[in-house]
Parts: C-alpha cells; structure tokens; sequence
C-alpha cells in the first residue's frame, strides 16, 4: 500500500488521527491553542464514520460525557488545555478509579492561571502524579513531533483498552500549531465490540454491569487501591518507552520530553562540534517514567541536564531515577518560552565544564 | 487571661477558629467528612461576626467567590474534600498567580474517584506539586491535632497575607471527627484594612487596580513566574515548620505528617521497648518541605521509613531530601484504612532489623 | 403497503416517530413521566438512522444545544416535563427570536414547583403565552391519542420548517404512559438539505451566514418583531386545527385539548343519554387558537363549559373568542387528577340546565 | 421629621429602598438595563446594615438561593432583566407552590431572545399568567415612576409577607435608566422575627419545619392547589390597586401600565384640546387585575384603548374585563420603542372618531 504522507498541523493531525483510529464520539469545549481540533473534527468526523462531535456545556460536561461514553466500552476522546484540563480533575479521578479506558489531550500553554496561550510544559506534574485526588496513575504519552501526535492516538487506545486506564497525550502549544509532514495510518473500521465490563445494557445473556468509584466500606476501597497499584506496577513493567540519542559515549545526558527534546538534539549537536560529548535521553512515556534505564546509563556519565518549559518539575524524576549517583542539574524557561540550542549550550557548559565563555 | 478551653471536633474546631481569626466569608459545599464546617459556621458566624457564610452552587462556584472575595482584601475561606477540592483546581491555580491569600481546607477521604468517606492522606501530591496546571506552589500545612486544626487557620491566615499566596490545611477525615479538648484563642476583630494591591474600588487618592492571571505575553507572563519562583524560594528558606521527636540518638526515623504522625510516635515508643533506636520526623509544613533538615539528620542514620495513608507520594520527597545517602523505605494503608502501631513496628522491624518475627 | 400497527406506550410512540421522521439529534435530561423517550431513543436511534442521542448535563444545556443544533439546519428534538421546560424558557425564547425550527415536547406533570408525576394541563399559559420574555409564539399542537402522539411528530417537523419556527408539543403524563395501538409511518431518510438560513459553514458559493437574537438598535429589533407577528398572523389563518364532535345541533359544547377532550367525549355520551344536547369541540393547534371557529358556533348555543386539568387556563382563550356573546363556564382538577365523564357531567347540569339533582 | 428628597436614577432608588426597607440578601447577577442595582448595593449595603449583597454564578442560582434565604423568613431580593428573568422560571414555580415571600425585579427590556437593551413591556404574559410551570401567581407591581420604583419595595415586602407569596415589580428599563426626584422613607431596622413556617432550626420549643414543593400524592397535591387558588381569590378581592385620571367623563379611556402610562396621560391632555374626552385608567397592580373596576367605568363610553409596549398582551385582559361590552382597541410599539403622545393621538381618532386627520 502507498504511504499516506500529508503537511499537517499538530492538532489537525491529531483529530484525522482520532478519526482513522475509529473513535466513536468526542466531547470538549474550546480554548486556545488547541480549538482546531474541535473544528476539525467537527468538519469533518459525523460525516466519514458517524462520529459524534460535540461542543459540550463546559470542560466539567465535556470529561463525564467521556465517563459515561467510556463506561459503554466506545473509543471515546476530549482534548483541552491547562485551565480546561484542571477543571477535568474530579472526572479524571473518576475514570481512573472505575478503570474506563478514554484518550484526553493536554496541549499546553504557560500558566498558572489564564496565562498565556503560548507553549509551555509546566502541567507535568498534573499529568504524572496526579492533578485530581487519590492514588491514581494516568498512562502519560508525551509526543515531540507531528507524526507522534498520530501515532500517540492510535497507541493511545491500544494502551487505554489494554489496561483499561485513560491514557493522556501530553503537548503542548508549538506542536499543536507546527505544520509537518505526516504519514497517516489507513481508516479502521469503528467496532462494535461488546466489553463484558461496559454498561451496554443487561440482557438475558449478561450479569448486570455496574460501573461506579464510589465504595463507602474502606476494605472494598482498600482491594481496590491495591488493584489499581499492581495494575500500575506492571505497566511501569511494560509499558515504558523512550529515545536515547548519541548516549553511548556521552558524558553529559539532556533529559527532555516533548518538543524541548527535539532543541535539545539540536543543542548536543552543537555541543560536539565543541568537543563536548553530549547525548539526549527523551522520555516518550512520562508514566511509566524510565527510572531504571535513566539509573543505568548514568554509571559512565558526569551529569545529567534536564531541561523543560517549566520551573524545574520532570527534574524530579530524574532525579529520583539518579538517587544521588551522579549530579542532576536543571535549566528551564517559562511563560510561554521556549529555550534555544545556545541557551541550553551555555547551561551545559556552565554547569558541567566551568564558567561559561 | 484565662485559657478558653473546649471539648470539640476537628471540624467544628476549625470553624470556631475561623469565626474568632476574624474571617469575612465562607462558601462552600457540603461534602463528607467535613459539612460539620458548613453547618456551624451556618449557625454561628453571622450572628457573632457578620460574617458571611454561603453555600454556593458547588465547589467550582465556591472557589471563585474565594478569587473575587479574596481580591478585595478579605479573609475567605473555603473546605471541600477531595473530589469537591479536585473541583477547585482551575480556580487555585488562577489565585496562585493573582497571588490573593484565602484559606482552603482538605479534609481528605479515600479516593480515587468518590471513593469512601473515611480518612486518607492521598492528596498530598495534589496538594504540594499542583493539582492544577502551571508552575505555582500553596504553603500547605499539615495539622496532627485538633488544636493544630485551630492553630493553623489563625497561622494560615497569617502566612496567607504576608505572602499573598493561598494555604492549603490538609487535614483528613478521622481528624475531622475526632473530639479533643482544644485552647482557643480569643475573638478577633474583622479588619477593614484597604490593601494597596486589593480591587476596593477606584478612589481619587488611588491608582485604578486590576487583579488578573492573564498575560497573553509572553515576556509578561515569564516576569511573573520569576517573580513567583523567587517568592518560593523565601517561603522555602522562612517557613519550614517541623518537628522531631526523640531523633537525637535514633537510627531508623520514621516520617509521616498529619494524624499518622501520632501514629509513628506510639510505633516509635513500642520499638524504644524493644530496644530499637527509633524517631519520628514530623513535616507541619509539606510545603515548604523540610529537606535540608531531614538530609542533615541523615548523616548518623540507618534508614528512613516514610508512613503514610495512601500509595506513597510524601515518599519521593523524603528521597529527593535523602538523595541517596541512606535507604528511604515506605509502608502505606489505602481506602480510608489507618495504619495500627504494630504494623508500623512490624515494617520496622522487616525493612531494617531483618526477616521480623 | 400494509398498515404497520402496534401497541405502544405514549412517550415509546413519540419516540419511535422521532427516529422514523429522520430526527437528526436529541438533546434531553431524564424526569419522570417522560423519561421512557430517552430510554428509548438511546436504545434504539442511533443504530437505526444515526441519530444522535445525548443527555446532557442540564435542561439549560438541553435547549441551548437544540438551538445550536437548529441553527444548522438539522431536524433536532428535546422532551421534558413541567419544570425541566421552565428552566428551558429563556432558550426558547432565543430560538423562537433566531426563528429555528425545532420540536419541542412537555409532558406536563402536576405543578406547581416540583408538585406531582401525575398528568396536568397546568402550563397551557406558559405554552401558548410565552413563558420567556418577550413577543413570540410557539405553534403549540395537543395530541390526545398515542396516534397523535406520533402524528404530531411528523407534523411537527412539517410545521417548524415550513414556518422556521419551534413547535411544541403539549401532552402530559397519562398520555405519555398510556398504552394505543398506534399505526406507525414508514422510515423517512434524514435529510442533508442545506438550507440558506442555516450555519453550515461559509463556501466560496454561499455568504456567511448568522444567527443571533441580540440586535442592540431599536429599529432593527422593531423590524425584527413587525416581522414576527406578521409571520403569526399568517400562522393564525393557515394552521388552525380542531375538531367538533356533534356540535351541529349542540346547545352546550364542551371545550377540551389533549387527553381531556377524551373524558368529554364520553361525559357527552352520557348527557344525550338524558337528553341534554352537547357536543365538544377540541382544539388540535392551541396556538393558533381557534377563535373565529368558536366563535361562529356560538350563535346557536347556550353555553360553553371549558374542561381542563389546571386551576382555569384555556378558558381565557375561549372567553377571547366569544367575547360576550354566551356564557363561559369552567371546570377543573388539579394536581394530577383526572376529571370523570361524572364530574363533568355534573357541571353541566349544575351550570346550564338548573341545580343538579 | 423632615421629608428626605433626592434625584435618583430608578435603578439606584430601588436598591436605596431594598436597604432602607431592612432587606437581609440580596443574590443576583448582571445584566443591562438593571446592573446598577446589583451594583449600588454591593457598594452601600453591607457596611449600612449588615445586608448581604453576592453576585450569584447565575441567575439560576441566584433565584434557587432567594428559595433558600426566603425559606429562613429572611426579606430577600433579587433583580434581572427579561432573558435573566426566564432563566428564574423554574425557581418561581418552586417558590410560589412553597408560599415564601420574596421581591424579584424584572427591568424589562425587549425581546424576544437577547433583543435589544432599550425599555419594553414584552414580559407582561410571563408576569401574570406564568411564565413557570403550573398553576401558580404573583403578585405583580407595575410603578410608573421613580417614586414607585421605591415605594413598591415597601409594599412589595409588605403585601410578600402578609400572603407568603413572591411579588414581582415588573418595570422596564427606561424607568430603571431615569432620573427623577424621589422621597425615600426612612432606615427600617432588619427583624429577627422568627416565623413558624420558615426553616431556622429545630429547637426544643419548635416542631420540624419542611419547606417543599414536592408532593407526589395526587389528593395532596390538589389540595394544595386548592389552597393556593383561595388565597389567590382573596388576594383578587383585597389587593388591587389602580388609578383613574380624568376618567368621569370619559368616552374614550386609554389602559396602560407602567410608563407608558404617563405618555397616556399626556396624549389624554393632547385629546382634551381637541375636545375628545379621554382618560386613563392605570392598572398599579397587574396581578391581581382590575378587571371589575374595568367592567364597571365601561357602562358610560365608547371604547377602551390599551397602550402597551409590545405585541399586545395586557389588552387581553382588558378584553376579558370588558367582555364584550365596548370595543377594545391596542396600539403597541415593539423593540424597545416607546410610543410618543401623538401616535397614542393619531390611534384614538383612528379608532374611534372615524379616519384621523
């Protein structure tokens, strides 16, 4: 079969992508600089596979109409940015607990607060550890390019009716809006799959399905938790993807997610022409988070570098990945910024080679 | 003076000491363990203060009548628990940047999802990383008592106005029904002090003021995240609050906030009877968080053993104070359950002594 | 083609008629006694003709998405009962301001407030007066069978395009639950029509289309309702449906709508049977109401005795139409009782033949 | 005491009376032409008398928390303008079958939809006839002056209480917008009373108070409706109010509401110099409607003409009062226009003295 190859925006590739992958509904609420994605699918969707497309009341709206589509067993989709995905929080806690898989998306732009609509990484936290309340875990996919913000869908719902767990596509602004190349995978069919778990209806052949995160006796929540947490242990096992560039003779590792990881390639290329041996470690699942292979590269290195849209949070991670082993240093830009190979050039020197020149 | 002291809930504590701090208004919604907050300060503000006490349409309306009230220069306040708290998030994050001082209250339940009504500790990484989106931190403070539950509001309310930044009291149901006798301290006036940066309205003997969290630019929106960073990191030099008990001599430290700490004390007695060298590290502040402490008093330590009421998320900062130096264990209790002194004593005992008994 | 007959329950039947009428999308929020017709299309719509189907988060977002919808051109339902249709009625409003066609359906329940789940006729006013503000009208239809129930659908949607306006559809809850054997109309294809007026996207062939109902200057907001009345003026003479059921020779007509007009009928039966000669006269469009044609009946009769199921509502129209000529007597029940052909009976003698024996 | 006069926006009289009349709460939200009043009070209500002032999330929420505050006894208030005053449709019902006192304001401006901001009387069917579901009323205040606009607070919280039924003072936004010298009564103080029917707390000396308008019994149900439309009856026989100008002998009487009523008398003043005898009969209260006094002064003229802004709807219930005696003419303005004398002129020589000049 012939590639399909296209120049694409980030968002619109993203929402073709959700329309091959087969979804079979999506539901969000307009904010910049991601509102192309509902106006693509809303273009185009209801019309090739019958998708629904809505423009839900509000972001709250928007994440339990996904509850309750997901709970149906359907490929269900809300994409957003920073102040809409907070307001998800409570629904994003739900979902997890009631183990329905969805794919949210998260293009994020500089905050705290309305901020600004520009690029920004600064919802890793949100994203790995938890913006709602409980133990709970998202399987966190962090793209760098157009092309993985196809892939991330189609992968997205692979790993979401897997494991049963909503899956966040964690981007941010610049991908959103950057037009690149992309090959699209073929249109797959919507299924019509039944989940023994999805509330389809009880007939005469099935149990009653009740889907629910609300246990009021603490050892069912208990067994729960402890479900959930083995759970999320063997998808740390499993689950756990990323890239290592020109990492086997570095000394110096950038760790980076996302499009900073794509300067950050850019910077050690810099670096080498330099005589500095510098290599890229890009984390493409942010949970499961690499902590071993981060640990084992580092036993030949002198230090790690992470760099980030944001005031310092992946770094945490890393180091916990290091636990002491060799330094971990951080160099980040915020509100909208984002940092340039020179910059991060001149951190590398200043902080591993002596003072800057 | 004599010492006022009363027999009380955790929760009807906390409102007393909100009605006597002298705050302005309250809103909120009802939600298990903590309506008792709502419902006493129902019957007894107004009449005593004139202070206003609403309950709003729901959590997100509660928090931002906080933003509009807390711009004015007031002292609002508002309580949830964790799925009603995880409805705030948006709203925090938009008074994080604005930098407004209010109080807000999370009498944890155990989640994820609705969860059960009885006592955890699983917000904290909501509560110190930022549940809600961008770069910005609450001074959070962890009560162990009901006399901490009184204590706090009035050092909340303190360090709330010196650093125009909100507080978070992350407190948890088994506190919050809990009765103890409490001292407290006595009524204070409602101030009508004109803060220079609150919007009271535009007089000729001021400058009009304009309280926002948008910055569409991105140089303005970067100034401010500094500005916010630096503030930060002076919370974290000025207000780490702790306590360490009997860890002069211990070898193994058990770390735990909130109730569980009282918990680790009577686990640390019942293993000083049996010969073990055992403390306990109190954080009163989890943000800022004790790091340098806990690392210095790594130094002629065998290990620390993280207690907490969820999967482990306190855990990774104690590691991230550690950074390698001796092992950080961790034992946890999930679904509302608490943790029994022996169990504590019987991880001791497996982590550091060896196979227990 | 063979007849398609079955028996069906009233709101099964509006339903099943909303799918075979090519509806393009629901919008609804369950209350009792309609809640079965979101049952229903939810089990079978969307299979059958792609029709969307959604609850949504209120009755606010209900209309609001039937005006959105609307405004595409689509073929769009909503169904509720007494207080979810208050709370659409500023929705309504709008709609009927933006001239959309649309069906709308209540299912009266017993008010007011939250009141009774059993039938009423309580929101006639509300109906053909204009419960939201401003000067416009509703084409209001009054089934009384289950046929009607879903020949109603049909003409429904006949009216609301030919006129571009909201259509309601005023039943209540007996009729809803009730059980007819009913003969369906075969399945019609859901059109793709774009019509001038809708929003369906700006090509290179067609101007930029907008709906709105805010039109700040005077004149054009005048404009706006000279052009509105005009267009129910027209509705006034070309819609007006009903049905007299031996009235040629009657010298008291009863006046009933919807399942009332029923009991009537047979409280006729049982007046001729004692030699009382009465007859009924049923208004099938409330609005346009048929004043002329109750009026001309007038000149050979004694009286007219309005029956209905509220507090006296209708019969304000029929005193409009006679305007003096004969006397207007009422009866009524309220609170969710259903007359008896007894009761009515009664009044009759009571009111036009001398005291009852 | 010395009369205390001062030029007042309408707007701004009316909050001043809703302090001075010791109102507890006000809840609303904004909306032009009436936002002034939402925010006088805010500046001057609190620190005069205690008075709670919120900007509610919105108008359904401010309506749903007059339901609450009036249910504790407490005088209550709130304000909006058509499009907020349908939203409230439902929470009136509820209110009105619940029988607690409240004001509500509705400063009418034309419709339908969000129509233009300029003064209308386009609301007058919701206001009388019900714009929520069932059979309820209120009682309908309609101040032509600014005067009024402060004295109807007084008697509007006079006449809720003494009936337990909400009152509306149904004025339009030119009269909001106007200035005019006003006589404001004196600070009335704020009551404690404790009324047996409201919900402030079981205490030892009270039986539980209920507050619902939930009754699923039919035979309860009717006999609350039973209930209400005696009190109604008594309120129709006790409560109307009306002023007669120049009506004794009159041939031609004009019937207008509100506003338009002093444009009637001032056309009226027009007719007299062209030797037409011409009154005006102003409806003060709407509901209840003079409709006997209407009756009784038709026994010596030629005609009645209604004035209104809007399509004609009071001139219904002109016709119903008249009953065919004399004719009943309407002339409106539509859009947010207000008749000017002459046209009010040109339409009674039109209408009754044969083709105007």
């Amino acid at each position: 079969m012939k590639k399909e190859l296209k120049l694409m925006k980030g968002n619109e590739a993203l929402a073709e992508a959700a329309i091959r992958v087969g979804c079979d509904a999506y539901f969000g609420y307009p904010i910049t600089p991601q509102s192309e994605i509902l106006e693509y699918l809303t273009k185009e969707a209801f019309n090739r596979t019958g998708m629904v497309v809505l423009q839900a009341e509000s972001e709250i709206a928007s994440i339990n109409m996904i509850y309750g589509a997901a709970g149906c067993g359907k490929k269900v989709m809300t994409t957003s940015s920073s102040p809409g995905i907070s307001l998800m929080q409570e629904g994003i806690s739900y979902i997890a607990c009631a183990e329905l898989p969805c794919v949210l998306v998260n293009v994020v732009r500089g905050g705290p607060g309305l901020g600004t609509i520009q690029p920004s990484q600064g919802d890793y936290f949100q994203s790995v550890k938890g913006g709602g309340h409980g133990d709970y875990r998202l399987i966190v996919l962090a793209p760098s390019t157009v092309q993985e913000m196809v892939d991330h869908v189609k992968l997205g719902y692979e790993l979401a009716f897997k494991w049963r767990n909503p899956v966040l596509i964690l981007t941010d602004g610049a991908l959103g809006q950057m037009m690149e190349k992309v090959e699209l995978f073929p249109q797959m069919e919507r299924t019509n799959e039944i989940f023994p778990w999805a509330t389809t209806g009880k007939t005469k052949e099935r149990e009653r399905t009740v889907i629910t995160s609300l246990h009021i006796q603490p050892d069912k929540m208990q067994e729960i938790n402890l479900h959930l947490q083995k759970k999320y242990k063997e998808i740390e096992k499993e689950e756990i993807r990323y890239e290592m560039i020109n990492c086997d003779d570095a000394e110096i590792v950038l760790v980076a997610f996302g499009l900073v990881a794509r300067i950050c390639q850019k910077a050690a290329q810099l670096a080498r022409t330099k005589g500095l041996k510098v290599g890229v470690f890009r984390p493409i699942t942010v949970f499961p988070f690499p902590y071993n292979e981060m640990k084992n590269l580092a036993d030949n290195m002198k230090g790690y570098l992470t760099v980030e849209m944001n005031a310092g949070q992946m770094v945490e991670d890393v180091k916990l990945a290091v636990n002491g082993k060799i330094p971990v240093e951080f160099i980040g830009r915020m509100g909208g910024i984002v940092p340039t190979p020179e910059e991060i050039l001149y951190a590398i020197e200043e902080k591993f080679v002596g003072a800057a020149v």
